[in-house]
């Protein structure tokens, strides 16, 4: 069974990373879920991404506000596949800092960015990823899919 | 083997796309190209979508610029994973129009966005997601990378 | 008698759109309000935007926040003129997102945007489009506009 | 026949607002173009407006760059619809300023903005509402559509 | 003694447009205040540039929001300075759609743009304007100035 | 006879500053060109802006690109109206650098701040400020008025 | 030993500034706070600038608001290094005009500019550059970064 | 003698960075230059880092674009001085990208940031920092300063 790796830069950004954990436990997924910060923790960030793969993670989750490094610099140690969410953290620019940090890694270090403060779908992606190799997965988000779509009709019947 | 179905919103934009396809080659991934544009053939778009999985596509790269509605259609309707490549196409607003429109999505429905004009990032991309059951293309990640960096020494030399 | 189809992405647009079905109703003209999101109900929307116009719908009123397709998506599916709002959402990114991804459409699919979260302008804009074959509506278009003036005379009274 | 009045705030407009002029030549809709400036022109701008409708015209486009105020000043005085053209005219910031200057208009003002340098689809949109009562330009608006779905198809085929 | 005129496009800018008033009150300069909506009461606001220098008024202050248009309206009907106050008013994107439609005027109609809320800057501006041809003003703009500095002086004492 | 300060914080200022040198020309205002610049030449800027008053000086323009502290500084020393012209130089984030380190001015220190690169409004400006109380130069700014409106009839001729 | 200057445009940028105040006397540097308004009080800061050297002070922080001319000014008279502090003042515009008229310098007059409100880093900066000569700040550097490490540590516990 | 290690992504900056090494030799200021990536090279990066105390090196200059990481990563690592110099690179979006991800650095790990291309200051920065402990330095600095001064007073010569 694959595995979610989830880290964020600071305890402070846990109520958005939440949306990542919970959604990934609605989908059944491992996750395991860590604390690493690229700007205080560079060693940690280091053996994170370097151990990830031996550690059995399969996907990485990493969300960080402000001149959000996290993401970029575990791309840039691991080859697996890294999901960044920008955090709109106290003293950012409206959030500006940490989508730009985030999405415009240069050639050769993809992270797959998701919308600011986004990580629900962050968790989604990695289940997208994942069910390319697990049905039971696939299965749950052709499931996820249909419901998201009846509480739209749901939604409109008391209008 | 995995199949990577690269599409984009207007052939103008295959100078940028191109990219994408050149690195899932070197990577020996099988890709597939196709000119579906979300606003001027949304019928095609919609069957595209929806048989993607059908034809065999796991991973689906698209590329679009200004409003761009296709990554984000096209998640809508899959529930393969979607990469998403802004094109600072002409009459841009310098590209934030489809950084924003291809980032920005809603709750439920994630696009895995690379940088403006990404496209090689997201091949990358690709190949970390498809490497995850496939060791071949795993071990040329890491090919990939230790050239990447060996690169970066390399241009040291002569400086 | 023109009807104005009024949808929007989600039941929490509501509040801002709701401003355009009160404005409709104040000119009389019928409208008719549904969710439809582009994202979480694709075929759905497919199907509205492609009947409209047999189910009488002769302008649409469009409002999503976010990566806002719905607009744009359902432009490209009818020749009806239809008129996209920016909904300021949650997580938004100032608004920027909404009013780009509706606004920057190609050549070839028009979307009429109107100001962020302008609902009410949406429904004037709707009134003025069909006030060119219904004099009714013109007439009352012309009423409004002369008591927007005289609310300005009046508040400077008690300066 | 309705038709259309076209109108620009700088004769170095013409370029971008030529769109416009070609797309509804090619509808078969009658247009008018004016150079008629609300900074330089202000009378002008004025007796255009209030007697636009007097004269026949039944949708007014205005393109204008920088702080951008025809569009939204020839809505203050007609209750003719009007489409707003921002234009990215020389020492604009980037195209911010005509595009902020025609949208973001107050509630009671619409603007129906199209996207920077979007004349053609100002000019497809003055179709769109015109067909709603002709249809001649009905058909030929889903004609427009189907051509534009076929070019891009024709696009692929020599990928 | 020169007079100045403080227009506002709605009475909700009289809060921050106070500031002007209360200023110019402080170095005994004559204003006259009217709400001026250019959207709203194109005809007034017409009326009332043409007008202004018979009536009396040397400089005019206009404060607006949003697609700002009032202080580059009455500019160009007016050889008057006229002061713009770019006002932050709800719905405003930040405020950067009033700045830019007030700042970003074409060459010939100049428009003294002060900063965004910036009411009591554009009075004193008025003032500034007015003390080139009357020392009692200009000796109270040198006070005004080096109470400024005493304040700043004071702020320090009790650090 | 009132007399204009035209300053610039580099020479490379000059061809954009030019705009205003000219106009003042043409309406037989007296100036006096100078290069002060607020970072490299602190004292020069601090005696110029101190001294002005005294040199006859009555109407500053300040033009200045980037962290443009020029139109501040010298505002923050004299009580003579001060005109800010925000250049885009080379390096320059599209401008905006400029025009917001001349717009924002705190309460107390006004900058009558003109668009990007709009060194012929801040002459117009100083004109009209001059104007009030020169009625040579009124006349003149009508007949320029004039002409500006003149030209856009011309050019409609040769539509 | 070597003090740090600590000035900032006006007192209420003081909540801001006492993170530096409080960082420098956690590592035992010598500070001395002072308003200094580059706009308000312009021959203070002129003072303080040229005599900042001789008066012993070794590095200067300088924090402001707005068009944030207090940190360019001071670094264009004295060579002392100065570390500017972008502060969100009031009406700023999202930070932004701060940030751009702090960073934004002109070749020849460097100031060291830290995030948006971030006066602790500037606190630290100066204690790296003290360090530089000073072995006793140079390992309380030492020990702030390990104990900025072991708070990640810490806080990863309690998840 | 204190030492500079210039650093940068990325050859394709040493156009840009080339300014630092040239205006540090002019203060005679020894510099060591290395192409160091953050995401290509991180463990050279990390090594870098690490070692730069004990190599020697007292102040570091960074230069990266895009998603700039190298500056905010090496000051993770070391307890040195770190100056960023935000490159504007191609598909950098005008420029936001490297300058928001260098300065928007999180409370504990500053970074110097200079003007967007701003290599040149940052070489003046660093050697202002040597200055406090370097009189020859520090005179040369106050040569420097006067040098540009005397340039804007000889550039007014032939105005």
């Amino acid at each position: 069974m694959k595995k979610v790796g989830i880290i964020m830069g600071s305890k402070s950004d846990l109520p958005i990373m939440q949306d990542a954990i919970n959604i990934l436990k609605e989908f059944d997924i491992e996750s395991e879920v860590n604390i690493v910060s690229a700007h205080r923790t560079p060693n940690k960030m280091f053996t994170y991404a370097s151990k990830a793969k031996d550690n059995g993670i399969n996907v990485i989750i990493a969300g960080a506000g402000g001149a959000a490094h996290l993401p970029g610099m575990v791309a840039s140690i691991t080859t697996l596949p890294v999901i960044g969410v920008p955090v709109k953290s106290r003293n950012s620019i409206d959030g500006w800092d940490s989508v730009l940090s985030i999405l415009q890694m240069p050639n050769g270090v993809p992270v797959a960015t998701v919308a600011l403060d986004g990580a629900k779908n962050a968790g989604i992606l990695a289940a997208q990823i994942i069910a390319l190799n697990d049905n039971n997965v696939a299965n749950k988000l052709i499931d996820y899919k249909s419901k998201l779509q009846q509480k739209v009709f749901d939604s409109e019947k008391d209008l």
